[in-house]
């Protein structure tokens, strides 16, 4: 059942001994979702505790004062930013994935595989849906809810500069500082500290980068020997995919990176003249208008030679 | 004399033939405030042009509609985000520097050189005055005005990520986007596209890092030949002089840039450890607590030993 904001907070005001989940490869937005709810919940005198399939990084840490197991068992399920059952994990979703009393997401693509849903698709993060539910809750908000509604917001957003803030937005942001989100000091942990392999991994990007069509495609390749050579991982390609697309004059930029296995995935990224997903599924892949993926097969002039070929009619009809 | 904001606006409203001064070398904030308070005025049906000292960068002509020069001779001068009138440029000062009816501005280092100033030095822009002062003057905020108030905004902060960002800072931005501000393509603009020749001298400057003390500094060096080889120019060292103090560990990042004379500039970044203007006055510079300068004498070894030696101590003692 779809719900709003003050029916979920019906729905969760007379519950207890709950436990809430995040999606797998968790961001800052389903665990700042997750620790702000278990918080306010814990504010309301409730058994709570948060359960991700996933280790968190250690860089989100800051978000939580414990992970220690409660001394009790689950009577409720609640998952936060999670678009799929699927999405929480293999073992989660077998355990979990049928008894989950209320979903809060932001996912257009949310399967409503949940008893209940809050969902609002326009939101940013499903942060700013958690801060509703926490108002309407009735919890004040302290500055642990408001340093993990602010990550939420933040990561998500990738500070503020992508197209899905609103006016809304901001003016939850405004909240949570005033109520003391150490907004400056997450903003640095979360964007300015770079490592020293990852500068390494760049700069062996950067070497390699190739530029076809023109200008209008840049492809950047990241290999098994490339990250062992600069002492760094999968773990650093994010950032390093997002510059292809930033090149002026590129609209579609490319990432590609080498499996263990020796397959290779595309990370594709477009501005608007160009459907990364339609790209995407001319190989086999998915995803959204301005980022998407597909698997590719080695060995890399092969997975090259497919791109090159894929991308060249959408270019064509620009 | 301090103006509060409805004494600001008292003053301007029974004005006419007005010119706004920016500062020199303009940015998204002068030319934000600006432009905004031209056409809050022009909604006035006041006669007002802007002026500045320098050529307005391309990036930022989508502020204002035209800069024609208008057919009346100024009676009254307004400067925006002005610190000092030397700011102004040596020929707009001495023209109109002891003539400022009013200045608007939110530097600390504000010299009241102004008959009137509206100071607020805890505004993260000075757009953020601008702001206030077009509602005190009853003007309704236009998609024209809400624009340039965002674009002072954002580049004034980072996009959201500097430590001047308060509550109200969210709040004005929120406004703005509520009033038609374009902000996600402003922040593309500012702060997504690169170009092809910065992307060639981050990987020179990357190449030829240097790491000192262990890690707690990295220095980058810029030289007139890597300007050549990679087709770019000074106006690309900003957002390489960022990079250093970004990895983990660094406390003192630097960059030296070789100037067309061999002389060498120092930018000096540091984290809440270090003031950065102390270690530049060891070496005839100044600056901000994070952010400082100084010249250096060449040769290039030379310049790098001169250093080396006078920032050891500040890590000595940390």
């Amino acid at each position: 059942m779809d719900l709003g904001v003050s029916e979920a907070a019906a729905l969760l005001r007379d519950k207890d001994n709950l436990l809430i989940l995040t999606h797998v490869h968790p961001d800052g937005d389903t665990l700042g979702c997750a620790f702000a709810l278990c918080r306010a919940l814990r504010a309301l005198d409730k058994h709570v505790r948060v359960a991700c399939a996933d280790p968190i990084p250690e860089k989100f840490h800051y978000l939580y004062e414990d992970m220690e197991p409660c001394a009790f068992k689950p009577d409720f399920y609640i998952a936060v930013d999670v678009a799929d059952k699927k999405l929480l994990g293999t073992q989660f979703a077998d355990t979990y994935g049928e008894r989950i009393l209320l979903c809060v997401d932001h996912h257009h693509s949310n399967t409503k595989y949940a008893q209940n849903t809050l969902l609002d698709s326009k939101a940013a993060a499903a942060c700013e849906i958690i801060f509703r539910l926490i108002r309407a809750l009735g919890v004040e908000m302290d500055s642990g809810m408001a340093d993990c509604i602010y990550t939420g917001i933040t990561t998500d957003t990738g500070c503020f500069r992508y197209a899905n803030v609103t006016s809304a937005t901001y003016r939850i942001a405004a909240d949570t500082v005033d109520a003391g989100a150490r907004s400056a000091w997450i903003n640095k942990v979360m964007f300015e500290t770079i490592t020293s392999s990852y500068l390494q991994l760049e700069r062996c990007a950067l070497d390699g980068m190739r530029m076809l069509f023109d200008g209008q495609c840049a492809v950047i390749t990241l290999t098994q020997q490339m990250f062992a050579d600069c002492g760094s991982d999968e773990s650093e390609c994010d950032a390093i995919s997002a510059i292809p697309r930033r090149i002026a004059g590129v609209k579609v930029g490319v990432t590609i990176r080498e499996r263990k296995d020796g397959t290779f995935k595309a990370s594709l990224r477009t501005h608007d003249e160009i459907d990364a997903s339609q790209v995407a599924r001319t190989m086999g892949g998915g995803g959204h208008a301005r980022a998407a993926g597909c698997e590719l097969a080695g060995p890399l002039a092969e997975a090259l030679h497919t791109l090159e070929k894929n991308i060249a009619p959408f270019l064509a009809i620009v």
